[in-house]
């Protein structure tokens, strides 16, 4: 554990990063202060191109919170048709909060210290966001996925993307060389690139019993760079989604990714862990028996203690974790609002980039979460509190879509593997060719298949980092169960999906 | 005029900037269709990662709004210490609002089009803002500064500072050069120099008559480049704030505007347009005279025929300028929302990049934003109606400035001259030092005069691109009657900068 103010990792932070001036225009320089100069006790301030909140057209908001997931549509449809609503109101089923107001009340200018108000949130602010908003991020933190050191904290950002782009701009120099799990959300290779950096595929075991990365593949490579990448910068970062992997749906053990945390210690790099929805833990795949098996509703202090997977943060000592976070899945991608993970000397650097790319996530948004935060939910155990009702909803469109694919004739004949996902909100069906089928091909005819029987998915290998490189793991696609409107659809779609591999297979992989 | 799809400027876009590819795992490739593929007509997506609006917490959302600026708590005092109370319905003055409702609504599914609902607003979104808002931001820029060309667009940014990172990003290569007005909004600077450019300061003429940048320099700097400025590249850019100037207050009329725009044909060079503030248009200074002047409202046609100095897009003609534009004082700097008018091209090449640094502005912001334009505000008309309110405010409170500062001995001896803004939130104070004064010092001890008797404003000298440049007309401060809560907070300001003033000449230019 490092005990003093100064960074170990100095020489990871890019040089670009480090460089950057931040520049303002109402700061005094000290220096220059006349011996008698004493500072007047209210000063009046002529000098902030703020507008008073007076301005604000924007007087109070009143905001109205559901209980629960759905709450108003909530319809468990089952795949042997029979229907059972869910009791509306899922609180009477031992998951009680604490505060049941309907309604978040945001004033123009309040009293309450943790809440954000109007004069505040409507203002420019800080670009590490506002403090309270970051107080949350960091007690949530604490709570969940305490680091192995002292010198961490938190910056907000304006989502996952932003995330990205930060750590990757506070890490990297042009040629530095990033590695990522072979298929992943690779519009962070956008990030990468920007930085004039190099994004390099590590393999993944796709199966149900893996964990995601291929250990030995990752440590030969490690082990052997100079002679199986010549003439490439020595990895600078780890970009790795571990919990709920995008797209292949698997989930790192915290065993795993001690080793994986000890080869970034000795072969000196950063792992860089995007993880938007690992929040949402599942259970193995069951039936659904015709009624909605409410027993997935677990307590507080048992989600935490047996279901998520620790992130790389509480493995590390030195800073050498940057985590991204995101509140787009668990309360809404239009905040734009997310937050990084850190060393504090990473974090610094990353604040000063956003002085100049993205200032602050919108202050309207900021105001919106705090006060739902604390006025609805109490605070960061009311919060995981409504994870938890999100968490049952995704189990149970998990287990229908997942019951659509296991009782179909394409599974007992073995032509797909499923792998059914331990957290988020994906599951990939791998599809079992004949050896020596041109997989790109098959899979491009497939997902027009996929089209015209009308189901949307997304073919694994359009989220290859390197096609190439990927082709022989690339035969599965990556489903969510997370955008559709109700049960109904979400088995509608699953048999979509059923069919339209039955019909392929049918005329043999033709469309 | 330019009338086909042609850009006749594709040598002004950056390499960088065009070279950027957008990545994304979603698209399909149409080259490998079947021939008897037909679309499902009624498909369901299991596809991608956005959560059902089912899973965002908020069910509706009541917004509550003022009539007018400071309805609460407009209280005009002035300077003869004569109190009235200006009359809370600013409506009554003959400025009616068609829409008179105080609360504006926002529902989770909504049929308006439009309005943003929740489902739509709490959701992901193009890069480019949610159609309705950047429909609004079209209509906005056609109803008061229409471009002089056809092929035109806006872009919704995270802002002013955003909008300046993305238009710099948009044209400039490592090397290039940027003209800026001497004394300007700096943090610009730092967008400057992420793409690796530079910036060079131009002549302003700080004084009552001028319209800020000195046209002899600059027509010479152009005539002569290469021997003024061996070794630097051409300017590619103009960045100024040509109306209201941010520090000096200085307004360009529009035959000033169309001697710049010859100079950028001839030296082909963009315009970057600058505007966070300029539809505060403020008529010349009269001194309150007692009672609240009201005589300051306008209707609209009489604001955009009279009163508004036209944009650098009404006299381009082939997409040269790129016009920035924020909603941050107008309703607030936390929305986070602003926009970009330019050449469809250039909006292009900097959706791509908008695809990597931003992605699209909060939502949750533009959810609200949208929904007061057109259930409070009605439309375009409306948000002006709403500006002129703004506008009459920001007039009698500048006047509450202006005349603490000439009624004050300071003035009457001709220690002090004063900018009265033609637009803007911002006056300028030149301190007439005598001849050899050096006014780097002086202003540093100045500035600490005016911290101690208890008001702060911005040395001129604290925005200078290059101080030493710009050291001769750097004898100015910056004042804003802006963030200060009331009338008798701006007159006990001004009070205090003018005493400070006053015992520092006293003591001969000493602290």
């Amino acid at each position: 554990m490092t005990t003093g103010d100064e960074y170990q990792l100095e020489h990871l932070i890019s040089k670009r990063a480090d460089a950057r001036e931040k520049i303002h225009f109402t700061t005094v320089d000290l220096t220059k202060q006349p011996k008698d100069f004493k500072p007047h006790d209210k000063p009046l301030h002529l000098s902030w191109g703020t507008p008073n909140d007076g301005f604000f057209p924007v007087n109070s908001i009143s905001v109205e919170i559901q209980d629960s997931p759905f709450e108003s549509s909530l319809n468990f449809h089952h795949t042997n048709n029979s229907l059972e609503q869910l009791p509306k109101d899922l609180k009477k089923l031992d998951l009680s909060l604490e505060k049941d107001k309907k309604s978040v009340n945001i004033v123009k200018r309040g009293e309450d210290k943790s809440l954000i108000d109007i004069r505040q949130g409507f203002q420019y602010s800080m670009h590490s966001g506002m403090d309270q908003l970051n107080q949350f991020c960091k007690d949530f933190i604490e709570r969940v996925h305490k680091p192995g050191y002292n010198e961490w904290t938190t910056t907000l950002s304006t989502g996952a993307g932003d995330g990205i782009l930060k750590t990757m701009d506070a890490i990297l120099n042009p040629g530095d060389v990033v590695l990522m799990e072979e298929f992943t959300f690779v519009p962070s290779l956008m990030m990468i690139r920007e930085c004039g950096a190099t994004g390099v595929p590590i393999k993944l075991s796709v199966n149900s019993h893996s964990e995601g990365i291929d250990l030995d593949y990752l440590t030969n490579l490690l082990e052997n760079w100079e002679t199986l990448k010549p003439g490439m910068n020595k990895p600078k970062a780890l970009y790795t989604i571990p919990t709920g992997q995008n797209p292949t749906g698997l989930t790192q053990s915290v065993e795993f990714r001690k080793k994986v945390y000890a080869l970034a210690e000795k072969y000196d790099f950063i792992i860089i862990e995007d993880d938007p929805y690992g929040y949402l833990t599942l259970p193995p795949f069951k039936k659904p028996d015709g009624v909605v098996k409410l027993d997935e509703f677990i307590t507080v202090e048992e989600y935490l203690k047996d279901h998520v997977t620790p992130s790389y943060l509480t493995i590390d000592t030195k800073g050498r974790v940057l985590r991204i976070e995101t509140f787009s899945k668990l309360f809404a991608p239009g905040l734009r609002i997310g937050f990084i993970v850190g060393h504090k000397r990473l974090i610094d650097v990353i604040l000063r980039y956003a002085a100049v790319v993205t200032k602050f996530p919108s202050g309207v948004a900021q105001t919106l979460l705090q006060n739902v935060l604390y006025q609805k939910f109490g605070g960061v155990d009311g919060w995981i509190e409504w994870i938890l009702k999100m968490r049952a909803v995704y189990i149970h469109k998990r287990n229908l879509l997942i019951n659509e694919l296991v009782k179909s004739t394409i599974y007992e004949k073995g032509l797909i593997d499923i792998i059914d996902p331990k957290a988020g909100m994906f599951i990939s069906v791998v599809l079992k060719f004949p050896e020596g089928t041109d997989v790109q091909e098959k899979i491009d005819l497939l997902n027009f298949k996929f089209a015209s029987f009308g189901v949307g998915v997304v073919p694994g290998l359009n989220m290859a980092v390197d096609k190439k490189f990927s082709i022989e793991r690339g035969s599965f696609f990556r489903l969510t169960f997370a955008p559709l409107n109700n049960d109904e659809e979400v088995v509608e779609a699953s048999k979509r999906f059923v069919d339209a591999v039955e019909d392929f297979f049918a005329k043999g992989l033709e469309y």
